[in-house]
């Protein structure tokens, strides 16, 4: 079973405008495609998606979803094995958009395993901690390997205006942070069990 | 200075249907009032704001807002001196309706005094966590004394369907949950500032 191909979503949790998640998502998907584990490997951009703030009249555990948006969801994630989660930290914690995403579903979650890939002043350190609790709860299993890009050492900011806070710069991680997204690649598809083994 | 009369929202958080905020906003709210300190306690219910998920190119630290709902909420959140935030649980954390709307402001919220009333399963314990390291990231000072209500203890599901989980039931507090809401505001009261003492 541990052999079987896995399909990988790559999440870009951000939906902000000049956001940085994008590039960041595109890094990790040109390694994780270089992976042999993962036979399929897409990236997900939350902002194409447009889900509005939660508007299910029931809550997600419950599995009766009502509209459009919140079924193709559903489907969307139903697809996947694992998932890497692009996220940037706001005020000490994940984004809304992220947030929200999580919480339209439940039992789609339910089995899959999710890496974080973190960015910010400090990696995303702290929007990591919080998603560990809100994932735990919909019954993902967390990967303890993370990586958390820093503003100042992995972005390049050479061709920007650098009082510009609109400038997402160009991402240029060190070689160690190549090294620590390979480690989390390799722990996800360690962990990560096809859909038909745990739906 | 401290006698100074203040100025108080009771934020609604949440903006899911059939949630369950608006009826203990108004529990919170009839408190305030009665509460001598508090000259003006209004009720702001996220779900009339209508934000979308966090649409401003310019991170708020810059205060360089672009959009009219922006705005607004900015000009609203500036004409208080102290908040009670009410929020439910959304998977062992605040819900996302919640985080947008703190993220889309920075200097409104700064030297604000804010106050947590939680409900759900447990209390909302762990949104009411999470959300202190948000508001400190704001600079907001956050209060130690929180109610948690709970569900199944301070909600009468006596008139409706028990099954359903989209009837919200009828608030009806345990006795020491009054007594911790009046501690909470209490607590406001003593450690909130006016906006002029501050700004």
């Amino acid at each position: 079973m541990t052999n079987d191909a896995l399909t990988l979503a790559v999440l870009v949790g951000s939906t902000r405008p000049a956001r940085r998640g994008p590039m960041v998502a595109a890094w990790v998907a040109d390694a994780a495609r270089r992976h042999p584990r993962f036979a399929q490997v897409d990236v997900i951009d939350l902002a194409d998606l447009r889900l509005p703030l939660l508007d299910e009249p029931v809550p997600a555990v419950f599995g009766d979803y009502r509209n459009p948006h919140t079924l193709r969801w559903a489907e969307t994630v139903r697809s996947y094995d694992a998932f890497v989660v692009v996220t940037p930290v706001h005020n000490a914690s994940y984004p809304a958009s992220l947030k929200n995403a999580v919480d339209y579903l439940y039992a789609e979650w339910n089995g899959v395993v999710v890496g974080f890939v973190g960015y910010g002043a400090h990696g995303g350190t702290r929007a990591i901690d919080h998603l560990r609790t809100v994932f735990a709860e919909v019954k993902a299993v967390t990967v303890p390997q993370e990586v958390s890009l820093e503003l100042l050492a992995d972005v390049d900011f050479n061709d920007a205006e650098p009082a510009d806070p609109t400038a997402p710069g160009r991402l240029a991680p060190r070689p160690q942070q190549q090294d620590a997204l390979d480690a989390l690649l390799d722990a996800v598809a360690v962990w990560a069990r096809p859909r038909a083994a745990v739906g």
